[in-house]
């Protein structure tokens, strides 16, 4: 989608466009600490939003673990909302800023269908330096208060010839 | 993907797999009816969910329009569940039943972004006969009363060689 013309609402996030790959790591109170490798990609069709999408995988046999897909919406000058779903039956909406390298939004709705687990609140980071993304997701989930799940870098992928 | 191998609880959704495209049919009390191009995809990674994409285009001048992407969830022997976000900064969770050639969903929770348009509550039916997928999507929105929004007929496409 890089030759449509970059919509003027999402210059101010374009920092974010391209695709990132790497590793992260979970922990959560109530959960083993665990490894993942990671790609998201951010790209856009020329209208005033981002979409979004991310799958990692186990590390040592490359099965596919968490996925998510959604939609980033500049909103207002600094502000930005993200709508995203996941196969594990949980949709997110996060309000937040931008400041020209990154993101901070926290949930205004976190959604579970009937079989998912309980997540109740959610807070997402994400910035970039360089060639390298870096994010932070805390949530709170399965009667825990709000603390640290998931933090990854990921380095930005150069285009082939 | 199609070189993984299908997870055993999403076979009873196989009919959804592949790549649809055709053009569909918008009405609403509030709006003037409007036409429009469409792609689906359905596809998996071997792991107990599809994952869908959809997009819209104008018909004219293949401007795009709506978008909107998640996963569906095989919960039971006939139950199924969406979960889905779209850029207009709403996100969709629904439940409902499979039977061989459809799905017949309602929601169960819709969230909206502060700053989207209101939507309280959303029907879809999918059934696919033969190389023809169908689907219609009735919403309640903006203080109306649940209504037909939504309907299209898009052909499977067969992979090239």
């Amino acid at each position: 989608m890089s030759e449509v013309e970059l919509h003027p609402a999402v210059e101010p996030l374009a920092f974010l466009l391209g695709r990132w790959r790497g590793e992260g790591r979970g922990v959560y109170p109530t959960i083993e600490p665990f490894v993942y490798g990671e790609e998201i990609e951010f790209s856009h069709n020329g209208r005033p939003f981002i979409f979004y999408v991310q799958k990692t995988w186990n590390l040592s046999d490359l099965y596919p673990m968490h996925s998510e897909a959604g939609y980033l919406r500049p909103v207002s000058a600094n502000g930005v909302e993200l709508v995203l779903a996941q196969p594990s039956g949980i949709t997110e909406i996060l309000a937040g800023t931008h400041s020209g390298s990154g993101i901070e939004m926290t949930s205004t709705l976190v959604g579970v269908s009937p079989t998912a687990k309980t997540v109740s609140a959610v807070k997402r980071a994400i910035s970039v330096a360089g060639t390298t993304l870096s994010y932070q997701l805390d949530m709170a989930a399965v009667g825990q208060e709000m603390a640290i799940h998931l933090e990854a870098q990921l380095e930005k992928e150069v285009a082939g010839p």
